[in-house]
């Protein structure tokens, strides 16, 4: 992957909500590696990705702030004099958003206005990127989707990044702060949260397969998604976080070429050399919620950013196995008691 | 007004939430006459329009329940056993929502969640009906605006009514609740709230034009909206609750024949005999703010609904003049002290 915005890192000042999470940890390493002084808060919430071993090669090198972004003075002094906000904190499960409304409302709703109305009165200079997601169109009306395609999510978890997005746009809109606004994929990688199933797709197949389980397809496996490894998302929220050409745009982050889930679990299973896979019925309630085919128009990125996914599907599954056959003691067989454990 | 609906709802019983503000009391009214058995719920939150004289006419027969919706177990039991749910409470000032963005989420998004997870748990054979707003769509790009428009809503009151829109249609999709999901215009008539122009602009210049003071013309006055007299908006909203071809629907309601601000401002000061009216410069945050000339493609309502607005401009204000003009006390010479008095 060429790091070709990197330099633009050098001695900023960057602040990263959810930043021990899957995202931003894998930003963290690479922008303290560009020489940034990173800050990284994190909410702790169990059930999500927060995970100090996620950022122990850069351990020493960032500032950690516990500390939930809904804390409204904790925020107004983190944002200070912060060049770069990355704003990566939420509640990230489709299945949680369903049983509990609330905590979407919560984080991605409200957590967002206490970073924006922060910024807009301590760092109205600094650039602020969010991370949404395609789940934001709703079920593909055309295919690939792009930028322009109607917005009919359909879940909280969904709408709330809707809402956050709408909310950011207006404070570039009203009080001209800097945003870049991003609709992310299904992302796969290390560094994502690998102890119960409730979001993370690609990672929870990887563990079912380093611990031998069958992985079930649901219907005929043929479903079309557009899976993107973390290091191509990185480069891609890098390069639209330093393009004057990203600013107050809306831009998909995926992949053109889309796999099936059943090329998906193949590949796996052949790579980790262990697991299977077995065809399953959807369940009513799975197939309700089942958008079917979606993959994302990156046209826009690779215009604005020149910004491309290079890392094949197989290329990142192997990375993936790699990383968590080394360090899954980090991720799941860890000795804390799981509140999760019952949905596993 | 041919009342066409209103012996669906003889026996009925009915919620409302907001009860007691503008259009809660307006369509309370309709509702006791027709036989139905209603309750109010209203916050009575000082600057919003609840207001106990409103309901004056029929208070020996209705139930108030004073309540914030976002009071969880209180909603739990007021939801049971109804038959409409008349969701109106929310914060519906843009001007207010540019100060205090918390409310909007508080009110508009919270209190949704808390009013349909009550519904899906307690009653989910209620039809729910929502009084969204045309600012759901942001700047018209082609009039009239359909339902099919695209929303870049500019501001967080509408930002949070389309938020709550997504979500009753997701109760909607998901739980299968009866919903129906209205986009209001610009409401005007008897019993808006008067003390101050956060908003309702219509009322507001009602107000100056009975305290014989200068109603201020922005630009050249040649905007176009489409005002929309109260009782035609309560016909469409109860046409639309029983209609079975509203249930999950987005529906307009508005007026097809658009005014100036000028041609409202000098039939308003004709009738009432008092006033006066000066343009005025666009100052730079209302101009930024101003979204153009709006009216609504109101064909659908017609279509699904039989509905179209029957009073016209001339005749709302007549009624609208009559009525402060004979309990203006009750509005805004009342003794209490005024918290948003700086505002006004």
């Amino acid at each position: 992957m060429p790091m070709t915005c990197d330099s633009a890192f050098r001695d900023k000042r960057v602040l990263i909500t959810g930043g021990l999470g899957f995202l931003g940890s894998n930003l963290a390493l690479r922008l303290v590696e560009s020489g940034a002084a990173v800050t990284l808060v994190d909410a702790m919430i169990p059930e999500y990705g927060g995970n100090l071993f996620n950022i122990e090669p850069i351990r020493d090198r960032v500032t950690i702030n516990f500390g939930n972004i809904c804390d409204r003075l904790a925020m107004e002094w983190l944002v200070r004099d912060q060049d770069y906000i990355f704003h990566l904190a939420g509640q990230v499960s489709h299945l949680m958003s369903m049983t509990d409304p609330y905590l979407d409302i919560e984080y991605n709703i409200r957590g967002t206005v206490v970073i924006m109305e922060a910024v807009r009165r301590f760092a109205p200079r600094a650039r602020v990127v969010f991370t949404g997601t395609r789940g934001q169109y709703g079920p593909a009306i055309c295919l690939p989707v792009d930028e322009e395609a109607p917005t009919n999510p359909k879940g909280l978890y969904e709408i709330s990044n809707l809402t956050a997005e709408k909310i950011i746009k207006l404070y570039h809109d009203v009080h001209g702060i800097h945003t870049i606004l991003l609709r992310l994929t299904n992302i796969y990688g290390p560094r994502a949260q690998m102890r119960h199933s409730q979001y993370g797709v690609v990672n929870w197949f990887v563990r079912l397969a380093l611990d031998n389980e069958t992985i079930k397809v649901f219907g005929d496996g043929q479903i079309l998604r557009d899976f993107l490894y973390v290091e191509d998302c990185i480069e891609g929220i890098l390069r639209a976080s330093v393009s004057p050409e990203g600013h107050g745009e809306i831009i998909n982050l995926g992949v053109d070429k889309p796999s099936s889930f059943l090329e998906l679990v193949q590949t796996l299973i052949d790579l980790a050399g262990s697991g299977r896979w077995a065809f399953a019925p959807f369940t009513p309630e799975r197939k309700a919620q089942e958008p079917g085919d979606f993959y994302s128009d990156i046209r826009k990125a690779a215009r604005l950013l020149n910004w491309r996914p290079t890392t094949p599907l197989r290329v990142g599954l192997e990375k993936t196995i790699a990383y968590y056959r080394q360090h899954r003691h980090h991720y799941w067989e860890s000795p804390q008691p799981l509140s999760l454990k019952q949905a596993i």
